[in-house]
């Protein structure tokens, strides 16, 4: 049977090269960076050369960068780091209502420690409003948090004016750059961030390592105390394969970026054209432009997103509703809601994310089984037939 | 040149079979755990697979084990996670004074967050008394964290006596057992704890991976926040690689357990007794008999350890001073002030780890030029010069 995976946003295949380029540090280049002695000297250089992959690519220098675990961990040391190197400070975090649950739920933690939080809405588009962020900043406020691009819809802010407001009043600035490095051109200085999160897994290197931007000697608590690697900001024996195969991921992206960006936004143009064709009462969620280029999500009247999810599976088309974490841990996707989609529309809600080794055949291939896939489930729901009747 | 490398606490060369085990979740087997369809629910399956290998490997069952990025993140989570659940408790915390910097930094970090933490004497062994927990402990204690198995010492502690102290007024008990799981039997049970640390590294899987046993879903605040992963006490997509590394580390370590120890035992005892016979002025630190089988560890008076290693290295032959950690961050040991070595024969600390790889030829050839180097760097001495003249 055939397989279109559509899924990007959730894993993605490890590249051959990335594979390759990991393989000789797992049992013939073993040492451990710490130790004084070549077998450790030689890795510490490795791990150098790879923080240097990692800035080029987002616009930083290499020892502004910090490996870490994954997205999610960058996440919490971001905002719990600087939350807590500033507690003399202040005690005021400004999120948006739509971050990912490492950032959000970084910051109800916060709360538990009595910081404030405030969790700034978004429009209709996903977009958080340069002027809220403005009204929302007080003197106690001491970090913001906004995401680059949303992973449920789509939507990428306007982060170098939202940054201009907390720079001018020195407060410092994280985004979670996840969705979009790898995917857009990130650069941290047009940006103008303080802290910016990526993970491997948006690049097609392995899970288990992401990798945190913070600017200048930036103070941050470490999440993970102990020894002093990693700038004295992460401790723990540092991850040298899945460190080499971040570096060779994010050099090939840094090369690849241009073409894979015009190669997905044609192909998610071609779906977004043929669900509007093709499906009625379809609402395509996010920014309609300002959103990231292989990034397709709707939400479809009178069906279940996980009864999609599972119908077309059988036809070998892979997608997601809502975010990865999400699609277990909740009903309603806060995502959603907070752009104002009516709770039972939020529910049929799915997610197509693209990337290079996508094709044309695979978009037709989809438009040819999805319209009759959400015809058949419609079939079955009352509310359709309700509503069709009315 | 020869190569003969004993410093296996500090890295190892990862096992053919783990890396075997570990290449068809790159690229092949890359789905999401935590997506509904098949590709995700498949590897959702063999992460479970792994969480049964490691529980059999330290007598737990499988719901029992989260796995972290390393053992450092699994000791931060133990003790971070475990003091921040039970802050209505109370808000004492016992560790001892040689506790791995993972677990002391983190001990440290939470007097900062109005927590008080008592450390804990050693003996001259290095040993924790357990009438000296029975002492330290008062109402307010919620948590004893003290090492199976010290790294720079090898001393193996009193687990089961201390927790017992523990179980008996409510008080959860964590041990770090990187120096121990894989090197002599560790089981849960028989220990008597609620929070058991390990890390692949020290049973041949890739660096990247660790895990924690919790008991009986002890509750636990998670050090990485977002989605539900882990039974929703450590967040980010799971490491599937490495967990599969970690797991097919485990199930081999649990067949070759007591050949090893054996194996690793009569080398250590070899080179112990050769090294007293051969070099004067030498003291083997950490407990005599209650140490870890593959671990010889001395101070050399009149020399400095990162001179030794430096030179031993000039001989192909590797090992450490001090926990790899340490060797970088900090001049004199902690571990060894605790147990009473002076401030001078401090600098002369050599640690000597070994694993199933090495031979007796190895432990011979580093018999014939380990005093030749001590001898060689003696004779630059001052303070040697001095003292052989008095």
């Amino acid at each position: 049977m055939r397989r279109v995976y559509l899924d990007h946003a959730s894993a993605t295949p490890v590249r051959t090269e990335v594979i390759e380029a990991m393989l000789p540090y797992f049992a013939e280049n073993f040492g451990n960076p710490s130790t004084v002695y070549d077998l450790g000297v030689k890795i510490m250089e490795v791990i150098d050369e790879q923080r240097e992959k990692v800035a080029n690519l987002v616009g930083a220098r290499a020892k502004e960068i910090i490996f870490t675990s994954s997205g999610a961990e960058a996440n919490n040391l971001a905002v719990k780091g600087a939350a807590w190197a500033r507690r003399n400070k202040g005690n005021h975090i400004i999120i948006s209502a739509i971050e990912h649950h490492s950032v959000l739920n970084s910051a109800r933690f916060l709360e538990r420690m009595d910081f404030e939080v405030t969790f700034l809405p978004v429009d209709g588009d996903g977009m958080v409003k340069p002027e809220r962020l403005s009204r929302a900043i007080d003197s106690g406020t001491i970090l913001v948090s906004i995401m680059h691009a949303n992973n449920e819809i789509g939507t990428i802010q306007p982060i170098s004016e939202l940054s201009a407001i907390c720079r001018e009043k020195g407060i410092v600035f994280h985004t979670d750059a996840v969705g979009t490095v790898g995917n857009i051109p990130v650069d941290v200085n047009e940006l103008g961030v303080d802290l910016l999160s990526l993970s491997g897994m948006s690049l097609s290197a392995p899970k288990g390592i992401g990798a945190l931007y913070f600017r200048d000697n930036l103070r941050l608590m470490p999440l993970i105390h102990g020894g002093i690697q990693e700038m004295g900001r992460r401790a723990g024996t540092e991850n040298v394969p899945g460190i080499v195969g971040l570096g060779k991921a994010a050099e090939l992206a840094r090369q690849e970026l241009s073409d894979k960006a015009k190669h997905v936004r044609q192909l998610r143009d071609l779906l977004v054209a043929g669900v509007h064709e093709r499906i009625e009462c379809v609402e395509y969620t996010g920014h309609p432009e300002r959103r990231l280029p292989g990034h397709a999500s709707f939400c479809i009247e009178a069906i279940e997103g996980e009864a999609l999810l599972l119908m077309l599976e059988q036809e070998g088309i892979y997608a997601n509703t809502g975010s990865a974490c999400a699609s277990k841990a909740l009903k309603t996707s806060p995502v959603l809601v907070a752009i104002g989609i009516r709770p039972d529309l939020a529910q049929g809600s799915i997610v197509f994310t693209m990337n290079s080794s996508n094709r044309v055949e695979e978009i037709d291939y989809v438009l040819e089984k999805f319209p009759l896939v959400v015809k058949h489930l419609r079939s079955f729901s009352p509310i359709w037939r309700r509503n069709s009747a009315a």
